[in-house]
């Protein structure tokens, strides 16, 4: 267990809700409540997920605010490693240090703890970044170049969800492997 | 396993960070991530939240945002339960129903899908409430009401820390029982 079938990997497209005009008209948001409500369909993505990753050596798994901490929180305590919390700056009370990205309009940044991947005991401990979607990348590309700049090494991004025809991984893929569980076209 | 023994207890307390002045000046902020940063302390937590809560049919998780997600989200994969996320208002995509409460100024509100507790097939499902911190408990009271109120059976709120002294779980109390797997008193 557990690779996905063609068909495990309909089943967990359907799961997936569609809402229109969310959270701004002509947006089609994927809402992954609905996939999470089915016990089925969130048990078999983790069992994926955990047969992915446990022999990679992954010392943390980082999940971007918030609903990266679902899927990275689950997988991380599967794996019985540790999770690390990548989020909104302000958000975090210790010292943190941050990435910041480009928006439409203005920029916006993610924060890490200044000493996030102090606890591992190595001078480059493995890190896996999860998140649930990928769209136009910059979160996720932000995240990433945090992860190195705070002295550790981004081993895979993972979503479970990549809006492919953005092409929102291109930037990550010039220096990290980029997995995602099902894809739109 | 998993019992906690005071032993277990003292290490899991002291791998909780405090932080003076966070987020204003008189608090003494709880850093729950320098727990989830510590694989051991991280582990053993959620083995004792597997062994107490594997047994009692339970249908759904519910996490408050967001680090009631991280331990929450981690809690059902292991469990093979569903995952609900409650949230702030304006956050989830499809219709939901809220619950207010005060707090020393103004008021806030919690946000649940109408629709969360409606695939298990059950006319009253279980649910299992579970956030980091109660301190003085405005909202993990209005989220355990939510719950109710959407139709569901909240069996238990389970807090990793309680900070006893503020008395935050007294109004659950009266309905619903209350866990604290750790407890400043």
């Amino acid at each position: 267990m557990r690779h996905l079938s063609e068909t495990d990997k309909n089943y967990l497209l359907h799961s997936i809700r569609e809402i229109e005009d969310f959270p701004k008209p002509g947006i089609k948001f994927k809402d992954i409540t609905t996939l999470l409500g089915d016990a089925k369909a969130f048990t078999m993505l983790m069992e994926h997920l955990v047969a992915r990753y446990k022999d990679m050596d992954i010392d943390y798994v980082a999940g971007i605010e918030s609903r990266g901490f679902i899927f990275g929180a689950a997988l991380a305590s599967q794996l019985k490693t540790c999770f690390v919390p990548i989020r909104k700056p302000g958000k975090l009370p210790y010292t943190t240090i941050s990435e910041k990205y480009s928006l439409e309009y203005g920029v916006d940044a993610v924060s890490i703890h200044i000493d996030a991947f102090s606890t591992a005991g190595k001078s480059k401990p493995n890190v896996l970044l999860i998140d649930d979607l990928i769209a136009t990348g910059g979160t996720a590309t932000a995240a990433v170049n945090l992860i190195n700049k705070a002295g550790a090494h981004c081993i895979e991004a993972c979503f479970i969800l990549n809006l492919t025809f953005l092409q929102g991984d291109l930037d990550i893929k010039k220096t990290t492997p980029v997995y995602s569980v099902l894809e739109v076209l």
